[in-house]
């Protein structure tokens, strides 16, 4: 059961990610260092305050993207190995490569990037928005084109983040925009790009076993109790970031519920199926980022949380399979109906929140929104004030439209870019394996019958 | 292998948890708002504060409920998707039902429920004695029966505790007698309703593998390592909550050792019993949290935490045998000897703490004991202080007594409710088995030797 | 498929544990107290806020140990309850019995132990000796032997421990040679001591399966994710605690990198190996703790976190072949590779950290590490000032060597000692299984092809 490959693309993964890893290094020891501030007594505190708040809601977003997000892609039987460590490796090298870029990017006139927990924080969503990315090829790819597109997207979402919050002046407190519609749209571009216009039938080791969606949704468990730290980190202390967990809280427990309803009224025989659970559970929090530190009703946020878990079953039951069939367009882990539509759900509900906050009361609930999300410091509120609601609404709608061109096209682009015959796409054949890129046991591999019960026969022989 | 059920039954989940979804909107347009309570500068940092010290427990606590109560309950090898499905769907719907009600019943003369996280978490531990209750009719129920549980539970629930906490004024911090004896009796009474004087033999299906056992046991730790902040989240900061702490770790700590001895030497052969390890472990912190917050010495902590984990392995090796054969009374899940006979425990130790702490010195150890729990914070010290510690002892008694009467009663009716045939309960062939519920392919269910041999065979030839 | 072995030695694990267990309470009542410090508010806020720092940290840090500690032990395929519960008992008994010692040792003076969360920390790290060093022999050894190996490690690990850091000085705020270094050499000398000069073939049982592989990197990705904490977690608050995080991060993430690349560069085919993934992703948390608190500059912390990585898989490649072949020597989970050279590596870096540092600008740097891990806060910087940074930096070789001369003899001694017969290790032929530990289903032990084929067809026709 070898896999005979030609060594040239096998020695390119280490070779070229060990090139990569020096070069940071190289990146590091000039451009970042570590920040000094606590010299007086009340700093130090502030220090200490800070710390103590950001830091347990830092883990839980580790844990997320590490353990939650990984389990979850688990949901291939044979590819769970795989799936894990390239969720990992990814995560790792998009982290430090946005470092690195940030510390180019934006604070090149301070000299050197000062790092702290905050920038880190920063760093790492944008390793998410790859992630993310990735889940629409995921199987089909070998790991120097999950580099490659790693390698795009960062910065690519680097300046879109900036255009979109920082430039348009768009609240998007949880990542709604800036984050899962754009890696949703990259991803959908880059499986376009990449596989084209060929439909592929279904390949046999695609189809989830009970063993492998169990761990699979064990990983949406995760991300489920997490979610909150994701949203809130970023909020402004106090009632914002209080609201933003309320929010974020009440919005996912209305999709658990829903989902359930919808995937049982859709399917056939009123039964269950384990991909909606696993994705629809999650798509209240995707839809509540844009929205979350605003003061809403609760029955709003409620709403908002059932309505985006039903669009994202629907989508799952038609829309991809649509997709599929008109467009060839590949989604494997169908980034499409957990990211894509309950994210523009999402962009809409803050522009009506905006609207009618101003309404009832001349916006004074809105003003509580702070506009903290990654370097958007410098938005004063006063610019929204001058634009007006109307403006600050219609605002909310060209984020969204900025964030879908963009990406679109640039992962349409990158998609073309891994056609590359050096980047070792693996033969459909091979898709969907551990074997392919892990160094397992054969035996183990097909754990077949015979040998089996041969070798209980040998162990009850040796016994006796 | 098509499971043929009619369709009405079958519809029936799905519509009725849309139209509950639909009315609890309505009730949280009617009666739910957010807290604005920071105007001032110094409340600001008030809320920071309450926020910075709750949200990393409240996390805590829903990572115990959602990720490990639901592993804790995949032991059933062929139900474990079922399991942790049911039990996800049941704390978001427990919880959002204990909101509304606690929406009319608490605060109705103020208008509106001012959410904030504190109802949040007072809502989830209602949720949380649904969750124990149906482990006693683990497999054997539908999903709609799971709801019907709910629905009758929470606000028994809510009455009960406020009878024993407010009423009758019972120290319980950590919930030992509130949620723990009472969500046991709870569930034993609903499962004698439901299922009569019928003998069951067992099923093939509810043996559980090595492997459901492992996973099982992983959700074990999970809770053990948890625990800790479920007992502490309510106390009054500071010692109280601090020693909260360090007994329940304690307790704990000597639960596992003790039951690993109790188990070895109960058991033929010495080995140990997994169900006994995945239970035993976690019966101190169910004995510890009517005396958590009280100074007691680190000695009597760790007999407490030993004794109650002996009472649970004797009780699965011999009252559970025993109340099935003589009762006919079925407990899946052991409850009764993980949440009902420590909780018997826990409450006869608060009652002998409490005695001693006020031979040893007038009470003043005592007085440090916060009944913070609830919505018992009008209970002033003063008012057990009238009572005299002779009277407190008794009152613990009497909430014990309060809390097995209540619970055996509501549950045997909630129980017989259960017979409606409207409810689907599953028959007993297609017990104990996911693809009752879900959408699962028949390949996996039933990996059969033979089709992994010739895929196997097949793969073998496409890959030369 | 019974297992016979004599009465006696199975009776002797409950019997022996019972009885430590009663010591332990017997201890518990005469030397440990709670702690009652706040009397006064400013005393009150200053425990509360103490309490808020530490204990998410320390949750953190009992997830490692539990959970993934505890999941990381399973890749042996049918020793996975076994791997799990052992790990569990003997990180409770060992953390009770450090507890004792502690109270017997260091505060015979005052009395009594006065507990609290700063204590059970310190009485965990002792515990975590214990846990690495019976890498070296998991599955060839039974839970009476585990037990000894935990009686006689603490008190040695606690003696270690003051004279590195007390006694000596050295600074090593993540427990790099007072922790990571000490317990693997005992490790490989219980090892050695046990096992002798026998080589032994491959057990049938030895090698991991895709799934037991997975379980495991679930384990080792639980582990690389709260490691900061670990790490942090005895830092003085502010910058130092801020700064061991970070460097901790770093570390890590450079590790998670650089394993793929040297796995795939050394395995044949470029496959990744999964046991190197394991490891080697944690190695930069070892070897960066000696370090952590030290200002050193990010892009020396990156490549500590890498080199450590590549001297990890590199030892797993090489070494660990050589001294199974030269010496004999059995290190079944290779401590050596994750905790023995990377700790080495961490200890030099220390060394030339002080010696960089003070060159940098005479120590400035360097004087905002402090020394506060353990018992060592009595240890003023004043004394490492006065002997001069080439003193400190002798003073970190001293302590590696005085960690790993120490800990290999008592190791041989403690390791010879288990070669007790009453003490009842497995035959061969039954190493590596749960079933000789666990009652567990003969069906579900070897899950034959007949069988299950069989109540297939009985299940199909009863449906039918």
């Amino acid at each position: 059961m070898a896999v005979p490959l030609p060594a040239h693309p096998r020695r390119l993964l280490p070779l070229s990610l060990g090139l990569f890893q020096g070069v940071l290094l190289l990146f590091f020891a000039l451009f970042v260092t570590y920040d000094k501030v606590s010299t007086q007594t009340e700093d130090a505190n502030l220090v200490v305050n800070q710390l103590y708040g950001i830091f347990p809601l830092f883990q839980d977003i580790q844990v997320m993207l590490v353990v939650g997000l990984g389990l979850l892609l688990t949901f291939l039987p044979h590819y769970g190995l795989s799936a894990l460590t390239h969720n990992f490796l990814l995560l790792n090298f998009s982290t430090q490569w946005a470092l690195v870029l940030q510390g180019l990017l934006h604070h090149f006139h301070h000299g050197r990037l000062h790092l702290d927990l905050h920038n880190l924080l920063t760093a790492e969503f944008a390793a998410v928005t790859v992630l993310i990315s990735v889940g629409a090829i995921l199987g089909r790819t070998s790991p120097c084109q999950l580099l490659i597109v790693a390698t795009c997207e960062v910065p690519i979402y680097l300046a879109s983040e900036w255009a979109i919050v920082t430039h348009l002046g768009v609240l998007d407190v949880g990542g709604t925009i800036t984050i899962h519609v754009f890696s949703c749209y990259f991803g959908l571009g880059v499986s376009k790009g990449l596989f084209g216009a060929v439909q592929r039938p279904v390949h046999p080791k695609e189809t989830p076993t009970p063993r492998s969606d169990l761990l699979s949704l064990v990983g949406t468990l995760i991300l489920w109790v997490f979610w909150p730290s994701f949203v809130a980190v970023l909020c402004q202390p106090g009632d914002a970031q209080h609201r933003a967990i309320l929010n974020t809280l009440l919005a996912m427990s209305a999709s658990a519920v829903t989902t359930v309803v919808a995937s049982s009224l859709l399917e056939s025989d009123s039964k269950l199926s384990p991909g909606h659970l696993q994705n629809g559970s999650l798509a209240g929090g995707v839809a509540i980022g844009a929205v979350a530190n605003m003061a809403v009703p609760p029955v709003a946020t409620l709403a908002l949380g059932s309505l985006s878990a039903m669009v994202c079953v629907l989508g799952f039951r038609f829309l991809t399979p649509l997709l599929a069939r008109k467009l060839a367009l590949q989604d494997q882990c169908g980034i499409h109906n957990l990211h894509g539509l309950p994210g523009i759900l999402g962009a809409a509900a803050s522009a009506v929140a905006i609207l009618v906050a101003s309404e009832d009361n001349s916006g004074s609930h809105f003003s509580q929104a702070s506009p903290a999300r990654g370097n958007a410091s410098e938005v004063a509120w006063g610019e929204q004030g001058d634009r007006g609601v109307g403006g600050q609404a219609l605002c909310q709608a060209a984020g969204l439209a900025v964030a879908i061109g963009r990406s679109l096209l640039t992962g349409l682009l990158t998609g073309a870019a891994l056609r590359l015959p050096c980047l070792a796409r693996p033969p459909e054949r091979l898709c969907f394996d551990d074997s392919l890129y892990f160094k397992i046991q054969d035996r183990a591999e097909s754990p077949g019958p015979g040998s089996t019960a041969e070798e209980g026969a040998l162990a009850l022989k040796e016994r006796v």
